[in-house]
């Protein structure tokens, strides 16, 4: 039996990619997972995370997501992967970049040196991009509760966005970069050309 | 005021190191801390870490260790030092490099760079480390639980104490070894008047 796919959805809170990675991952009769908190271990983990009361500081915050992923791959993507299902992730390692990294400071090299020692060979066959400005994607998001990644400004927001035009333009394990303005629809149908290229 | 000295004590389960690290705490009013598990957060890694029923992958659980060490640096080491007051810690980074890097085979590489990232700029002023054969450290352990350290075999813990000696060597942040055959009170005396170097 033959490995499944794995693709990545990434991009700012509101842009719409949870949206489409549910999609596709029913249309492709996926394994549809997301970070962090897809593991009872990661529940823990998403809690303290998010908890505005407790003080944590940006590299503890990278550290207990990066161990939330170690043991995503381990006891779900990788499973998945191995019996020949295609997995549909709602955000991987980029995030931890792009938003510990590039939008919190920490050191991107020790970043990315932990990434590996979390992720190892799990790498995603294409990470799709959905990017959109802060103000757009802030006006479609329903802010209903405040938590830690919430009460960010605009300003950390834009850094995560420009980090993920980094990433996406370094282009390791292959990226695609999709406008996130159009209506749902008319991204879906940009995604959906580009999938369609792929080996499923 | 000048800030508080930075004390470790390293070694094997067994070989003394926190009886040694808890008098050297009394003796030099110096606060006492121990890894993992000394903070709230800290408290439930220790929980899942030492759970032998949870499956965790060693690069898992020495990321989880890496998040408590941050944590624990953030909000409770970096503070009694810079007030003054010196710390006395039953391990630290270098627990991290032995036993997940030697001992289970997580690349080192990723695993300094991780612990960069944990600990920052808080390195110790000396790390003492108390060596002693497994077959001797075993002996004098009271095995009354049975965790995920414990059931470990004796070759693992061979390769611990082979990364221990080995990191002695690099002598990064200053070591200092001492043999932890003789008496606990031998022993005491061997490293007090070491430590009696140190500016306290």
């Amino acid at each position: 039996m033959s490995r499944g796919l794995f693709v990545v959805f990434e991009g700012i809170d509101g842009c719409g990619k949870s949206t489409q990675a549910r999609r596709v991952a029913r249309d492709r009769d996926a394994r549809f997972v997301f970070e962090p908190g897809d593991t009872p271990v990661g529940i823990d983990l998403r809690r303290w995370i998010l908890d505005a009361a407790t003080p944590m500081t940006p590299a503890t915050e990278a550290l207990l997501l990066l161990a939330d992923r170690a043991h995503h791959v381990h006891s779900v993507i990788e499973p998945a992967l191995a019996s020949g299902r295609s997995v549909v992730a709602d955000r991987f390692y980029a995030s931890t970049l792009a938003y510990q990294g590039y939008g919190r400071g920490v050191d991107l090299d020790e970043l990315r040196a932990a990434t590996d020692l979390a992720i190892g060979d799990c790498r995603p066959d294409l990470t799709v991009l959905i990017d959109l400005a802060p103000n757009l994607a802030l006006e479609r998001e329903a802010r209903d509760e405040s938590d830690r990644f919430e009460i960010a400004d605009a300003r950390f927001h834009d850094r995560v966005r420009q980090g993920y035009l980094e990433l996406a333009g370094e282009d390791v394990d292959g990226w695609f970069v999709v406008d996130g303005a159009p209506s749902v629809r008319e991204v879906a149908a940009v995604i959906d050309q580009r999938l369609a290229e792929l080996p499923w």
